[in-house]
């Protein structure tokens, strides 16, 4: 007998920030007989997962989704909106957003890249800045990333788009919500943002396999002049067949059987309580890793993500090898660092279908792997997450 | 207390060509909890998918696998072969192969389109015809719709190639099984495909949300100098993070659990058996229509689809008052006519997990229909499709 | 290749009357993680299902649940009720009648057995004067199978009823409604029953696993001075915890939950549109089984079963036979003959989640097998059927 | 917005020792559509059943199962052995063992009553000074309860059958394992166990809705003498049924799907893993209470259950008030306290599909709802069982 805990025992916890804990109602909607996505059931599906996403998303112009990951939903604003030889404005925030830089660049856009030390958020100064310097308003787009999955750093969105006024630049607004849609408060209509990307498999505590666009009217307005060429992506069929229930093309009816029963929880929870506990809930992580003496990625409190937080390992040791030991040993498979701080940071999910509990086993997974993997720390980071827990029940300060 | 069969009780019948019966263990195993898409399971998952999807395309080369309709596979075939303005060679066998051709006219292709009557296939001499004629070779891919999905027509692939050889024209292959993968009989290798697009939700059992590509290395070597803008769709980094078992960005994890349990399920049947079962069906459900004295949409035998029949309505009767009817007395869902045959056509679906009595009930329900309807027939093609079905056990004539 | 149809290729028709047809929701609903049988959630479902069993009983007295076989339900009205040596009335109107019969006297009680020909129901006029010879009220029970589920047979409680009264006799009326509730229209309160006997896997559309009594004030009386030993079937315990939506020991909450979304489903329909589509389609296959020229094995139309019908074999034609080639051919799973009927009679059941097109394809699993097992019939029953269902779409006469 | 967590968000930690933690994959199992109970696919099903059974329980002999809960199979056992006024033999080890005492009573037997104070299990000294004093052998059967749930004491099955042949008594011995099987090593073969009792919804990591015995010869020849009424427990038609690989009556076929998914389970894990499993589980857990400087229920270290822990609040405090707090505020359901104990211990289930961080999560709701109940402890219990799970691998010393 080795002294690893049997995988087959109990479950699986999937705490990375990738497909985040779907609920077993969302996984049992999913095994539903699929139905004729050209019938009258299906059409009323679709009327009201679209209607609810729009609460979701606090808009009321039209949300489209595909099936897709969330990069084709990054791929879909972009043909959409802009030209071949367009320049878009792009901040290096972490690895999310160096990824969706390379999609433009293969779509044929020029990238005005700013770089960033994956510790910090867009500066929305150097937004107004870079935006006031062009003067002969070349830049097309501003694409942001919203909450950037490998580092748990946050922009902010608002001021973003009060940076794009003050310079008084024509550039659309898009932003990634990708690990912050449904679990982080998110205005797409107030704060003006002109393409919204999102996907399922997130705070929507979905499988993977539905990619996401909000528009504004400018963002629609602008798809009619755009000649990157499209066509899985065009939003144009999209929107009218989806007038009728419909999709251009065949569905994936049975992730949206997901969608809909998605949504009946995440809104009979209700948008705000849902957001306090994830702000909660990483209150609580952020104290475990205060607890433990270890350092956070993102150097800016008002930065940090509620959805997922992001832990800067000590000099010399790797956060894969702690990766390692806590998934042999308690079967929790916490989040790889990606692209620049790849052994630099693990990462801790807390977002979709979580709460106290399930935050808590985790913590310890974590703590003890500390301990095994030989990482410098103190004990107390679970004890420092229990207080917070135990004595916080609503809205914390932020 | 009205007439028709309430909609509440049993199976609804879906026969329509789309999303064909997904078999319940299929629909169970989409419901596993969502695994780490970055872990050695899901690897191990990914070998055992596209190892097994090579045996059914019948290919020792690589196949891909997009979070996409199959729509999105037409043009991921495109983009990933083709340059602006190259120009392909088209047929008008239906509305998908008019589909295609519209993706590709999207796409900045110049499309050479040969008329059809939408009731015969391709013609492998108009093939080898018009590629002899393109003296400069400036055709760059002949696109065919193996079985045509909007009429039931399925065309000859393998005499297609012949026809490409013997016009000495290098032009790429492409192939659309959408709705014959997983039903009919289809050798990509042997029969010199350069591209084969397939999906989900057809003969793979699946529900929608899979779209495939099989590839040559023709098509490969193409991919290289290929100038159409692809991000989302590019071979090349889905191919690399396939050889680890992982995707080049997040997969639908919860579907590849579905068509991992497909394929235990078609290569437990066998392939041969499952073919020779669909061509089974289908001779069944075409004696059913003789027995009704209604005709055929295929006018050439040797290109009757086995995976699906569409059905030419009397003249002055519309097929869509008929499904009508049927839906609303039978609960019985058939496939509309599509474009230019919408109204001319109904189409029953004979592919994916059917059985002898799934398609007795599903013909009782047409012949039911066509009287209620005042549909002229005559009233024995339940009794043709039961004596077909009684007396032949095995493998039809052709 | 042999010539049978693959078996894992579409649904298995499973028709026998057992475990009928368990619609796909309850299926899905029983996979919820089970709660705490001691929770308020629970108890909620409990009220919730016991309010809605009593409107399916048409009662307004008690319904008891024990995770149990329907044979306990039988066992739990025996020995709730009577006291070792009392006599109890039964009717040898079939198989199930005949092993209720044998539970009365492994548990010590006499039977008073009137022998029957498994061809008929219950003769009211034979009970009055049965119990108007037990001039010393020795008789305590009368045990009445309301639907006999080896037969296709009917009983007429009411008329039962009527004749106990008439005989002015004090003896219980026990009912077996283990193949009709659910399905056909039924009384407990109106028909002067006293303990109605039911069970989950039949009208129900629920897998097996509980067993049901309906209990009336006179049956409860009775229970304080029975002296049959009891425990685990003992009513008192299981009245007292249903009080407060709990049960005496651990009940079979996953089953609950199917039984939950089963009684959605019916109540959804409606019972009156649920009783008249189970007749419209038993008048179906007794239209296709006079079509085959066989006869029924109830001789009197008074009696038929609307939940399920017996066939009558030819002399010299084994039922068994014909079965055993339709389940390899056709993978239709029809009922057995049962003790003195086994091989003369082969079962159709048509009661839970069932609708036209279900049915017709099981007639057409028949008619192939008469002919493939050599059984004389004329060809005509599947096509009488159609005739019907197309021509008849409300509650047929009776 | 309360202070409570929302109990839509996050997996409910369902740890009473009652209905454990179902594994998803036997909750998917339980979807499967029901099949015919009499055909030979689930004749195969039976035998793989009742084979692997066998494993589990360590016998060669007969093990037979009911649709029932425990509780019936604690019927099963008496009436299938004993006769009106027999006389047992039973201990007071807490309330499981009452309720048998109980259903003995009612049952009509006589039961010898060895009163306890529910800290400590069976006593084999006592067990063998009575059996000695019982010098005509009236005594029929000892029965005794291998893990009392209700106080976490597991009774020496092994030194009690050794009591017994000590005393040279020929009493049958019974052996309740309803909380031990599947989770504690239990040998009823070589421990000399003439019948014990089980059921689904513990060790074996189903839903309720089985009851199991398993036989030793000597109860099956007590069997043929015995003189207790029995019709549904009788095991002689089970056994008859179950040599071809069917049931005297309807069984509950979806919960035999879940459980040939569980034994898959727990054989792919291998028993010995299992059971070392929950030893060490069950030692964190008791180092927790340690670390909370409370008391456990059991006094006697040799009889600390390793399925569960029964923790014992401090004088003045009501389990039942720190029950509800971690209910309401983590979503936690711990087991209560029953019978002479109520209010005096709170129960934590270790049993069943559970690994460490499930468990870690656990008793970090525990810690915190003490601090939020006011319960008098030191905040050391989380920390304590964190050290011991990190530190110990493999099988802890006992």
């Amino acid at each position: 007998m080795t002294g690893a805990t049997p995988r087959t025992a109990g479950r699986h916890f999937l705490q990375i920030p990738g497909p985040s804990n779907v609920p077993d109602a969302v996984l049992r909607a999913m095994a539903r007989p699929t139905i004729d996505h050209r019938g009258p059931e299906f059409a009323a599906m679709t009327r009201r997962i679209l209607d609810r996403l729009r609460t979701v998303l606090r808009t009321s112009r039209p949300v489209l989704l595909f099936p897709s990951s969330g990069t084709g939903a990054w791929e879909a604003a972009l043909v959409n909106t802009l030209s071949p030889g367009d320049r878009v404005l792009a901040f290096e925030t972490g690895q999310f957003a160096a990824l969706w830089r390379d999609v433009a660049a293969r779509l044929g856009l020029e990238v005005v890249w700013i770089e960033g030390d994956w510790r910090h958020g867009i500066d929305p100064a150097t937004v107004e800045a870079t935006l006031a310097g062009d003067a002969r308003r070349t830049i097309k787009a501003v694409l942001a990333v919203h909450n950037e999955t490998s580092t748990g750093i946050t922009s902010r969105v608002a001021a973003i788009r009060r940076a794009i006024d003050a310079a008084g630049h024509p550039a659309l607004l898009m932003v990634d919500t990708i690990s912050s849609l449904g679990s982080l408060d998110y205005h797409h209509e107030a704060w003006g943002v002109d393409v919204t990307i999102g996907c399922s498999q997130k705070g929507l505590m979905l499988p993977p396999g539905l990619g996401l666009n909000a528009v504004s009217d400018r963002a629609l307005a602008a798809s009619r002049s755009a000649r990157l060429p499209r066509s899985y992506w065009d939003w144009t069929p999209v929107l009218e067949a989806n007038e009728r229930g419909f999709f251009p093309y065949t569905p994936p009816t049975n992730l949206l059987y997901g969608l809909d029963a998605a949504l009946d929880l995440l809104l009979d929870e209700g948008l705000e309580r849902v957001f306090a506990r994830h702000r909660r809930l990483a209150e609580a992580t952020r104290r475990a890793v205060a607890g433990w003496t270890l350092e956070l990625c993102p150097l800016d409190p008002e930065e940090y993500s509620h959805s997922l937080t992001a832990v800067w390992m000590p000099d010399g040791h790797d956060a894969d090898a702690l990766r390692r030991v806590i998934l042999d040993r308690f079967d929790l498979s916490l989040g790889t660092g990606l692209g620049k701080v790849k052994g630099r940071v693990f990462r801790i999910g807390h977002l979709g279908d979580l709460n106290d509990l399930m935050l808590a086993g985790t913590l310890c997974g974590v703590e003890m792997g500390l301990a095994l993997a030989g990482v410098p720390h103190a004990a107390g980071g679970v004890g420092a997450a229990l207080d917070y827990l135990r004595s916080s029940t609503g809205v914390p300060a932020r």
